[in-house]
């Protein structure tokens, strides 16, 4: 089986803990270069046009494909969270410690800050874009968005790859983490911009220095994030396997 | 193994149960939230334009990586059917109990109406795109489109999750099952819309309070959904391997 | 394992044969459906505009999900071949009995013409688009693009499925399959239209009563499928395991 | 468990190893056919207007796709390297010899040559399109680029395929290696053309007689391949689990 590492640890400071560290900044770096480097792309060859839907489906696969890729290389060093929410709902959740998630969330948010300001450097210095509400959105709505959104991810991370009675399904839970992104940023795009990830949001706002609307990044993927621990943790992750599902 | 839930149960009111009833709600909930809120980005981005073959790849793309997805961490619980059509197809088969699956319609109708509903709050109000017919369409031809790619998702689901011989294929069984709604609605989006699931189109028609057409994503995924039961379940389910195919 | 039929057979009128045409006819009929609805759908949608890259992606995703479903579904009963040139590959590799292939080619092509008629039904008499060079592609040109994209397709089934050296690339063989196609029609669509597959050219050609240029759609898959079987089964199907691929 | 070629090897003569470079040969032919195919067919289909979002879809879908496929195929035989990044990458970590190595990169470079010769012949002598640096974009810029994201393909082998603690994610290696090439190719083929393989880009640079740039495409991928090489190799490759990944 894949190992992801969802372990319970009280050594944040071992040379695994580092390795995996490093991991998460990698993951991070590579996926934010993918995404972000997607939606310049398009502002390039647009010449900076509004969005359409051939742009969105690029960038939503650029997401989508690099953030499998991302899980998988992470996966058996440090469970590939590449995101502060997922971090944060597998630690309420019960499944890594508090001061780990921690230094998880640097390492996340480290990569993503390199990964903007590289970008920044190869394009020449074009503009990196941030995510914000588009026009008509209120905080509320791209709250609530991006609440829905992250929980859908969480708990695919959950399903698929923390819990212990995943079965076969583990083999393809990264590309299921990868594409649900994928799927939701074809929804939430040309609203909440479909961010799920505060690291995915926070790199290219201090690579830019726009931090505007920045704070929807954090709240709406932690509190979606954080639900989704908390209820698959709660609701499913112990189940016995009733009679329902049992016989077959 | 993947643990997939199709076992016979007279016990629709277990503990277990209402978990497989709750994982239900959420798996269509959010797969029809990423699918649904893909037709409204292409109207909000295109203000309402006709759709054109980007716009036919978004939503198709949405709906194929969001299926996958919502099967996926369905699957060890409720077994991940997310649309009666599958349900009404597996009953058929003998796979789920006629009690049981009438609380999993109830369960998949709730999500995907309380996600239309979301939508609506989160878009500010904008119109909830119901399925309907396109100009020119008849009514027969419609409903024996949705008959045709029905019968593909369910026998799919037969083929790749249910059947106890699928061997190594189950590894994979959600991204199939995913990826054929997602090629169906290439074909079948401009013409019938390609629902292939009666709560995928109920839940925008509840929202939106336009009903009409709507019986057409009734009679035609249950039709095909229960015709794929039928054949899958009698001619190829209980096959003892042939000559043919044993020998390798 | 996913148990793939490639098992030689003396036997082409069991119970268990049957049920192996009535497979392959089956998968065909859903994969012609779904990639020829595509061609379809992007006629209705551009008013028969020449093609465009958003609608070549359209095909190419349609025939390439499309294809991985029906080699999936019917990989357990029939070894999923869904195409003559698979099983004219698979017959000269020694992987299928003549006479079975001929029932199989029979079973497939049955299904291509069925799902072409089904498909002018309900798409209220439209035309059914039918593979033929484009403008300025010349037979043999054409031939050769498709001597190269068979050869690729019946190659992959060969690594990915048939050679029982393939361990755990088995579980993804389906998708293998289908992604080659999908593929090879975004290079060879705007020359040869990327077929590939006899029954996927046959069958609307039938339909749509004009078999110019169909040929090609014979001649190229049928001498790429072949090759691909003579090659990898002669060179690579009974390799033993050389030091530098054993050694790790 | 595929059986993934990166054993070392002291024996680049044996049947085994020919049987290895041909398999290169046949990978990497049929990877730029469909890969430098599909840019053909993007100009084809436009008259050779500027790239496009949906024209860069389809390029990066292909190639994503394509090699995907390639290495499945090829991955049970050479280990399906199909780049000469790949290989560097690989014999940095002394996962191949030299010798065997300098063979590879033949194979490699001869299958990318005939492919591109085989495209000029069969689209009737349009023009190969050749990697080379977008309008504005500076030498150190465009190499970076390709250091960046060869670093992340190579990393992806390592982590996915080439170590051995990889468990289950060897199963979806070929897909996750493909597919970052595909995400790569969304965000930097507008700027370096997103090559991250010299035998992808020394292939059409032959064909068309067009070698500017050319050089940018073996230093960029080299160091990038070779970085990741290095530091997988060394941080992560023998890692004995620490407690923080090991406990679940």
């Amino acid at each position: 089986m894949a190992r992801i590492a969802f372990g319970r640890c009280d050594d944040s400071f071992s040379l695994g803990s580092f390795k995996a560290y490093l991991a998460e900044f990698i993951s991070t770096l590579l996926f934010v270069f993918a995404g972000v480097g997607s939606a310049i792309a398009y502002n390039k060859l647009t010449s900076n046009a509004a969005l359409d839907p051939a742009g969105l489906v690029a960038i939503a696969i650029a997401h989508g494909f690099a953030l499998f890729v991302a899980v998988s290389i992470g996966s058996n060093i440090s469970g590939g969270h590449v995101n502060p929410a997922v971090t944060f709902g597998l630690a309420l959740g019960g499944q890594i410690t508090i001061l780990t998630g921690i230094f998880y969330w640097i390492a996340q948010l480290l990569g993503a800050i390199v990964a903007a300001f590289i970008l920044k450097f190869v394009t020449g210095g074009l503009t990196i874009p941030i995510h914000s509400l588009a026009a008509g959105v209120g905080a509320i709505q791209g709250v609530i968005f991006e609440i829905i959104i992250t929980f859908a991810l969480v708990y695919t991370v959950y399903a698929t790859a923390a819990d212990p009675k995943k079965g076969a399904l583990g083999t393809i839970a990264p590309i299921a983490i990868g594409f649900i992104v994928g799927a939701n940023i074809l929804a939430a795009g040309p609203f909440s911009g479909g961010s799920m990830n505060p690291a995915r949001s926070f790199g290219p706002a201090v690579a830019s220095g726009d931090f505007h609307d920045n704070w929807i990044y954090w709240v709406g993927p932690l509190i979606g994030g954080g639900l989704a621990g908390l209820i698959y943790g709660n609701v499913f992750f112990h189940t016995e396997h009733a009679p329902l599902v049992s016989e077959y």
